[in-house]
Protein backbone atom coordinates (compact mmCIF):
# COMPACT_ATOMS: atom_id res chain seq x y z
CA UNK A 1 0.00 0.00 0.00
CA UNK A 2 1.48 3.98 -1.01
CA UNK A 3 -0.17 6.03 0.47
CA UNK A 4 -0.49 9.92 -0.36
CA UNK A 5 -1.18 11.98 2.60
CA UNK A 6 -2.46 15.93 1.73
CA UNK A 7 -2.06 19.03 3.64
CA UNK A 8 -4.39 21.57 1.63
CA UNK A 9 -3.87 25.34 2.17
CA UNK A 10 -4.49 28.01 -0.51
CA UNK A 11 -1.47 29.41 -0.06
CA UNK A 12 0.86 26.36 0.82
CA UNK A 13 -0.16 22.41 0.03
CA UNK A 14 2.06 20.15 1.78
CA UNK A 15 2.13 16.32 0.36
CA UNK A 16 3.67 12.90 1.71
CA UNK A 17 4.31 9.82 0.38
CA UNK A 18 4.79 6.97 2.52
CA UNK A 19 5.23 3.05 1.53
CA UNK A 20 3.27 0.62 4.18
CA UNK A 21 3.37 -3.04 4.39
CA UNK A 22 1.79 -4.01 7.29
CA UNK A 23 3.38 -2.07 10.49
CA UNK A 24 6.85 -1.77 8.76
CA UNK A 25 6.70 2.18 7.12
CA UNK A 26 8.79 3.59 4.64
CA UNK A 27 9.28 7.14 3.37
CA UNK A 28 9.09 7.85 -0.72
CA UNK A 29 8.84 11.58 -0.89
CA UNK A 30 7.20 14.78 0.47
CA UNK A 31 7.02 18.12 -0.39
CA UNK A 32 4.86 21.26 -0.12
CA UNK A 33 3.37 23.58 -3.28
CA UNK A 34 3.72 26.77 -2.97
CA UNK A 35 1.21 28.85 -4.60
CA UNK A 36 1.22 32.24 -5.77
CA UNK A 37 -0.63 34.54 -4.42
CA UNK A 38 -1.19 37.18 -7.10
CA UNK A 39 -2.80 34.95 -9.29
CA UNK A 40 -6.57 35.05 -9.37
CA UNK A 41 -8.26 32.39 -7.74
CA UNK A 42 -9.48 29.92 -10.43
CA UNK A 43 -5.73 30.12 -11.52
CA UNK A 44 -4.39 29.50 -7.87
CA UNK A 45 -6.72 26.53 -7.79
CA UNK A 46 -5.54 24.89 -10.89
CA UNK A 47 -2.09 25.29 -9.77
CA UNK A 48 -2.87 22.91 -6.35
CA UNK A 49 -4.64 20.78 -9.30
CA UNK A 50 -1.68 20.57 -11.63
CA UNK A 51 0.94 19.52 -8.99
CA UNK A 52 -1.08 16.90 -6.69
CA UNK A 53 -1.85 15.30 -10.52
CA UNK A 54 2.14 15.37 -11.13
CA UNK A 55 2.73 13.86 -7.72
CA UNK A 56 0.31 11.43 -8.31
CA UNK A 57 1.72 10.60 -11.58
CA UNK A 58 5.43 10.68 -10.56
CA UNK A 59 4.74 8.74 -7.12
CA UNK A 60 1.56 6.25 -8.33
CA UNK A 61 0.19 6.12 -4.68
CA UNK A 62 -2.86 3.30 -4.08
CA UNK A 63 -4.57 5.04 -1.92
CA UNK A 64 -5.09 8.73 0.38
CA UNK A 65 -5.54 10.60 2.91
CA UNK A 66 -6.62 13.70 4.19
CA UNK A 67 -6.95 15.51 7.25
CA UNK A 68 -10.58 16.78 8.26
CA UNK A 69 -10.85 20.27 8.17
CA UNK A 70 -11.94 22.39 11.73
CA UNK A 71 -14.12 25.60 10.97
CA UNK A 72 -12.81 27.65 13.77
CA UNK A 73 -11.38 30.51 11.76
CA UNK A 74 -12.92 32.91 10.65
CA UNK A 75 -15.45 32.56 7.73
CA UNK A 76 -13.80 34.16 4.82
CA UNK A 77 -10.63 31.64 5.20
CA UNK A 78 -12.92 28.75 6.03
CA UNK A 79 -14.25 29.27 2.28
CA UNK A 80 -10.78 30.01 0.88
CA UNK A 81 -9.42 26.32 2.25
CA UNK A 82 -12.83 24.86 1.46
CA UNK A 83 -11.96 26.00 -2.24
CA UNK A 84 -8.21 24.83 -1.50
CA UNK A 85 -9.54 21.59 -0.41
CA UNK A 86 -11.94 21.13 -3.20
CA UNK A 87 -9.07 21.40 -5.62
CA UNK A 88 -6.74 19.02 -4.25
CA UNK A 89 -9.98 16.11 -3.68
CA UNK A 90 -11.02 17.07 -7.56
CA UNK A 91 -7.06 16.17 -7.94
CA UNK A 92 -7.22 12.70 -6.43
CA UNK A 93 -10.71 11.88 -6.96
CA UNK A 94 -9.92 12.17 -10.69
CA UNK A 95 -6.62 10.25 -10.72
CA UNK A 96 -9.15 7.57 -9.72
CA UNK A 97 -8.09 7.24 -5.72
CA UNK A 98 -9.91 6.73 -3.10
CA UNK A 99 -9.92 10.00 -0.87
CA UNK A 100 -9.81 8.51 3.26
CA UNK A 101 -10.41 11.36 6.05
CA UNK A 102 -9.17 11.94 9.58
CA UNK A 103 -9.73 14.16 12.29
CA UNK A 104 -6.31 15.65 13.69
CA UNK A 105 -7.24 14.04 16.62
CA UNK A 106 -7.29 10.59 15.26
CA UNK A 107 -4.31 12.00 13.73
CA UNK A 108 -2.02 12.90 16.47
CA UNK A 109 -3.29 10.18 18.57
CA UNK A 110 -2.45 7.81 15.36
CA UNK A 111 1.34 9.26 15.01
CA UNK A 112 1.82 10.23 18.42
CA UNK A 113 -0.25 8.09 20.65
CA UNK A 114 -1.82 11.85 22.56
CA UNK A 115 -4.61 13.09 20.60
CA UNK A 116 -3.90 16.59 21.39
CA UNK A 117 -0.13 16.77 20.71
CA UNK A 118 1.68 20.06 19.59
CA UNK A 119 3.15 20.38 16.34
CA UNK A 120 6.44 19.75 17.01
CA UNK A 121 5.54 16.69 18.57
CA UNK A 122 4.06 15.21 15.56
CA UNK A 123 7.13 16.44 13.17
CA UNK A 124 9.44 14.91 15.82
CA UNK A 125 7.29 11.29 15.63
CA UNK A 126 7.08 11.18 11.90
CA UNK A 127 10.87 11.87 11.87
CA UNK A 128 11.14 8.67 14.22
CA UNK A 129 8.78 6.96 12.54
CA UNK A 130 10.49 7.61 8.66
CA UNK A 131 13.33 7.52 9.91
CA UNK A 132 14.37 10.89 8.20
CA UNK A 133 17.92 12.45 8.56
CA UNK A 134 16.18 15.74 9.68
CA UNK A 135 12.80 17.45 11.17
CA UNK A 136 10.27 17.80 8.32
CA UNK A 137 9.12 21.07 7.69
CA UNK A 138 5.07 21.42 8.77
CA UNK A 139 3.12 20.96 6.02
CA UNK A 140 4.86 18.17 4.80
CA UNK A 141 4.93 16.86 8.46
CA UNK A 142 1.46 17.01 8.21
CA UNK A 143 0.78 15.73 5.45
CA UNK A 144 2.74 12.43 6.38
CA UNK A 145 1.40 12.20 9.37
CA UNK A 146 -2.10 12.00 7.69
CA UNK A 147 -0.58 9.42 5.50
CA UNK A 148 1.07 7.36 8.95
CA UNK A 149 -2.84 7.27 10.21
CA UNK A 150 -3.66 5.84 7.30
CA UNK A 151 -1.34 3.00 7.75
CA UNK A 152 -2.47 2.28 11.09
CA UNK A 153 -5.62 2.57 11.01
CA UNK A 154 -7.31 2.05 6.88
CA UNK A 155 -6.64 -1.67 6.80
CA UNK A 156 -8.79 -1.68 9.91
CA UNK A 157 -11.83 0.76 8.93
CA UNK A 158 -11.59 -1.27 5.25
CA UNK A 159 -12.26 -4.87 7.03
CA UNK A 160 -14.79 -3.06 8.81
CA UNK A 161 -16.66 -1.15 5.45
CA UNK A 162 -16.64 -4.40 4.01
CA UNK A 163 -18.46 -6.01 6.64
CA UNK A 164 -20.55 -2.54 6.28
CA UNK A 165 -20.22 -2.57 10.46
CA UNK A 166 -18.68 0.78 10.56
CA UNK A 167 -20.49 3.14 12.40
CA UNK A 168 -21.76 6.00 11.19
CA UNK A 169 -20.83 5.67 7.59
CA UNK A 170 -22.87 4.30 5.08
CA UNK A 171 -21.25 2.06 2.47
CA UNK A 172 -21.78 2.99 -1.16
CA UNK A 173 -21.10 0.54 -4.43
CA UNK A 174 -20.10 3.08 -7.65
CA UNK A 175 -20.19 2.55 -11.22
CA UNK A 176 -17.59 -0.71 -11.84
CA UNK A 177 -18.69 -2.05 -8.38
CA UNK A 178 -15.85 -0.81 -6.41
CA UNK A 179 -16.63 -0.41 -2.86
CA UNK A 180 -15.98 2.86 -0.85
CA UNK A 181 -16.85 4.24 2.56
CA UNK B 1 -18.97 35.69 -26.77
CA UNK B 2 -20.37 32.11 -25.45
CA UNK B 3 -20.55 32.07 -21.43
CA UNK B 4 -21.22 29.63 -18.85
CA UNK B 5 -22.38 31.01 -15.78
CA UNK B 6 -22.02 28.56 -13.18
CA UNK B 7 -24.16 28.67 -9.28
CA UNK B 8 -21.74 26.19 -7.74
CA UNK B 9 -23.33 24.02 -4.50
CA UNK B 10 -22.03 21.02 -3.04
CA UNK B 11 -26.26 19.06 -3.31
CA UNK B 12 -26.88 21.09 -6.69
CA UNK B 13 -24.68 23.49 -9.27
CA UNK B 14 -26.95 25.40 -11.95
CA UNK B 15 -25.50 25.98 -15.13
CA UNK B 16 -26.67 28.57 -17.97
CA UNK B 17 -24.99 29.32 -21.38
CA UNK B 18 -25.63 32.30 -23.29
CA UNK B 19 -24.08 33.99 -26.17
CA UNK B 20 -23.98 37.55 -26.24
CA UNK B 21 -22.81 39.79 -29.29
CA UNK B 22 -22.97 43.08 -27.96
CA UNK B 23 -26.26 44.13 -25.90
CA UNK B 24 -28.04 40.88 -28.05
CA UNK B 25 -28.37 38.01 -26.18
CA UNK B 26 -29.33 33.94 -26.97
CA UNK B 27 -30.06 31.37 -24.30
CA UNK B 28 -28.37 28.40 -25.36
CA UNK B 29 -28.90 25.64 -22.78
CA UNK B 30 -29.23 25.09 -18.69
CA UNK B 31 -29.46 22.49 -16.15
CA UNK B 32 -28.71 21.57 -12.61
CA UNK B 33 -26.26 19.16 -11.57
CA UNK B 34 -27.68 16.85 -9.01
CA UNK B 35 -25.32 15.77 -6.72
CA UNK B 36 -26.32 12.19 -4.89
CA UNK B 37 -26.03 13.15 -1.42
CA UNK B 38 -24.55 9.20 0.00
CA UNK B 39 -21.49 9.48 -1.85
CA UNK B 40 -18.19 10.07 0.21
CA UNK B 41 -17.59 14.01 -0.72
CA UNK B 42 -14.48 13.43 -2.80
CA UNK B 43 -16.62 11.25 -4.95
CA UNK B 44 -19.56 14.20 -4.89
CA UNK B 45 -16.94 17.15 -6.01
CA UNK B 46 -15.91 14.43 -8.83
CA UNK B 47 -19.66 14.39 -9.97
CA UNK B 48 -19.01 18.57 -10.07
CA UNK B 49 -15.92 18.72 -11.55
CA UNK B 50 -16.79 15.46 -14.37
CA UNK B 51 -20.79 17.49 -15.22
CA UNK B 52 -18.97 20.84 -15.47
CA UNK B 53 -16.23 19.62 -17.88
CA UNK B 54 -19.17 17.67 -20.08
CA UNK B 55 -21.23 20.98 -19.98
CA UNK B 56 -18.07 22.77 -21.42
CA UNK B 57 -17.39 19.93 -24.17
CA UNK B 58 -20.68 19.63 -25.35
CA UNK B 59 -21.11 23.27 -25.15
CA UNK B 60 -17.63 25.07 -25.91
CA UNK B 61 -18.05 28.48 -24.01
CA UNK B 62 -15.43 31.28 -24.52
CA UNK B 63 -15.70 32.76 -21.13
CA UNK B 64 -17.10 32.06 -17.56
CA UNK B 65 -18.56 33.60 -14.54
CA UNK B 66 -19.16 32.45 -11.33
CA UNK B 67 -21.16 33.96 -8.41
CA UNK B 68 -18.88 35.71 -5.12
CA UNK B 69 -20.06 33.92 -2.33
CA UNK B 70 -20.88 35.25 1.10
CA UNK B 71 -19.87 33.52 3.67
CA UNK B 72 -22.76 35.03 6.69
CA UNK B 73 -24.29 30.64 6.47
CA UNK B 74 -22.67 28.57 9.30
CA UNK B 75 -19.24 27.64 9.55
CA UNK B 76 -19.49 23.85 7.98
CA UNK B 77 -21.99 25.18 5.35
CA UNK B 78 -19.20 27.73 4.23
CA UNK B 79 -16.65 24.62 4.00
CA UNK B 80 -18.96 22.53 2.05
CA UNK B 81 -20.10 25.00 -0.31
CA UNK B 82 -16.19 26.64 -0.63
CA UNK B 83 -15.19 22.90 -1.80
CA UNK B 84 -18.50 22.86 -4.34
CA UNK B 85 -17.02 26.01 -5.45
CA UNK B 86 -13.28 24.79 -5.71
CA UNK B 87 -14.65 22.28 -7.60
CA UNK B 88 -16.40 24.01 -10.47
CA UNK B 89 -13.70 26.56 -10.35
CA UNK B 90 -10.83 23.99 -11.30
CA UNK B 91 -13.46 21.92 -14.03
CA UNK B 92 -13.45 25.81 -15.54
CA UNK B 93 -9.33 26.26 -15.11
CA UNK B 94 -9.02 23.21 -16.44
CA UNK B 95 -10.41 23.58 -19.39
CA UNK B 96 -8.75 26.74 -19.96
CA UNK B 97 -11.61 28.76 -19.33
CA UNK B 98 -10.80 32.35 -17.83
CA UNK B 99 -13.54 32.32 -14.84
CA UNK B 100 -14.45 35.89 -13.76
CA UNK B 101 -16.51 36.57 -10.27
CA UNK B 102 -19.13 38.89 -9.76
CA UNK B 103 -20.83 39.75 -5.89
CA UNK B 104 -24.40 39.10 -6.16
CA UNK B 105 -25.22 42.75 -5.82
CA UNK B 106 -23.53 43.45 -9.01
CA UNK B 107 -25.56 40.58 -11.13
CA UNK B 108 -28.85 41.70 -9.39
CA UNK B 109 -28.03 45.15 -10.45
CA UNK B 110 -26.45 43.95 -14.09
CA UNK B 111 -29.68 41.95 -14.39
CA UNK B 112 -32.55 43.65 -13.23
CA UNK B 113 -31.56 47.27 -12.07
CA UNK B 114 -31.93 46.91 -8.33
CA UNK B 115 -29.08 45.37 -6.52
CA UNK B 116 -31.64 44.16 -3.90
CA UNK B 117 -33.96 42.47 -5.94
CA UNK B 118 -36.02 39.83 -4.62
CA UNK B 119 -34.86 36.24 -6.27
CA UNK B 120 -37.98 35.89 -8.38
CA UNK B 121 -37.60 39.42 -9.95
CA UNK B 122 -34.02 37.32 -11.16
CA UNK B 123 -36.03 34.41 -12.35
CA UNK B 124 -38.70 36.91 -14.55
CA UNK B 125 -35.45 38.83 -16.02
CA UNK B 126 -34.03 36.25 -16.63
CA UNK B 127 -37.03 34.74 -18.54
CA UNK B 128 -37.47 37.99 -19.83
CA UNK B 129 -34.11 38.72 -21.25
CA UNK B 130 -33.38 35.30 -22.40
CA UNK B 131 -37.15 35.00 -24.33
CA UNK B 132 -37.93 31.96 -22.22
CA UNK B 133 -40.87 30.15 -22.70
CA UNK B 134 -40.97 29.75 -18.86
CA UNK B 135 -39.60 30.82 -15.82
CA UNK B 136 -35.92 29.07 -15.24
CA UNK B 137 -35.61 26.96 -12.54
CA UNK B 138 -33.95 28.31 -9.65
CA UNK B 139 -30.06 27.02 -9.95
CA UNK B 140 -30.18 27.38 -13.58
CA UNK B 141 -31.68 31.17 -13.49
CA UNK B 142 -29.13 31.99 -11.12
CA UNK B 143 -26.26 30.95 -13.53
CA UNK B 144 -27.46 32.47 -16.51
CA UNK B 145 -28.06 35.70 -14.36
CA UNK B 146 -24.80 35.31 -13.81
CA UNK B 147 -23.79 34.79 -17.60
CA UNK B 148 -25.71 38.06 -18.32
CA UNK B 149 -24.19 40.15 -16.37
CA UNK B 150 -20.82 38.94 -17.24
CA UNK B 151 -22.34 40.25 -20.98
CA UNK B 152 -23.09 43.48 -19.63
CA UNK B 153 -20.04 44.35 -17.80
CA UNK B 154 -17.29 41.88 -18.75
CA UNK B 155 -16.17 43.52 -21.80
CA UNK B 156 -15.62 47.00 -19.81
CA UNK B 157 -13.95 44.86 -17.03
CA UNK B 158 -11.28 43.56 -19.67
CA UNK B 159 -11.08 47.03 -21.74
CA UNK B 160 -10.49 48.62 -17.92
CA UNK B 161 -7.98 45.96 -16.93
CA UNK B 162 -5.92 45.85 -20.40
CA UNK B 163 -5.09 49.95 -19.64
CA UNK B 164 -4.51 48.65 -16.28
CA UNK B 165 -7.34 51.02 -15.09
CA UNK B 166 -9.00 48.42 -12.94
CA UNK B 167 -9.30 49.92 -9.31
CA UNK B 168 -8.47 47.56 -6.70
CA UNK B 169 -7.33 44.29 -9.04
CA UNK B 170 -3.93 43.34 -9.94
CA UNK B 171 -2.91 42.86 -13.78
CA UNK B 172 -1.52 39.74 -14.05
CA UNK B 173 0.48 38.14 -16.61
CA UNK B 174 0.43 34.35 -17.61
CA UNK B 175 2.77 32.12 -18.60
CA UNK B 176 1.58 32.47 -22.64
CA UNK B 177 1.68 36.38 -22.09
CA UNK B 178 -2.56 36.09 -21.85
CA UNK B 179 -3.58 38.52 -19.52
CA UNK B 180 -6.17 38.08 -16.65
CA UNK B 181 -7.78 40.37 -14.22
Amino acid sequence: MRILGVDPGLRRTGFGVVDAQGMRLQYVTSGTIVVPSDLPLAERLKVILDNIREVVETTSPTVSALEKVFVNANPSSTLLLGQARGAAMCALADSRLQVHEYTALQIKKSVVGNGHAAKEQVQRMVQHLLSLDGLPAADSADALACAICHAHVGPMVDRLAQRGQLPGTKSVRLRGGRLTR
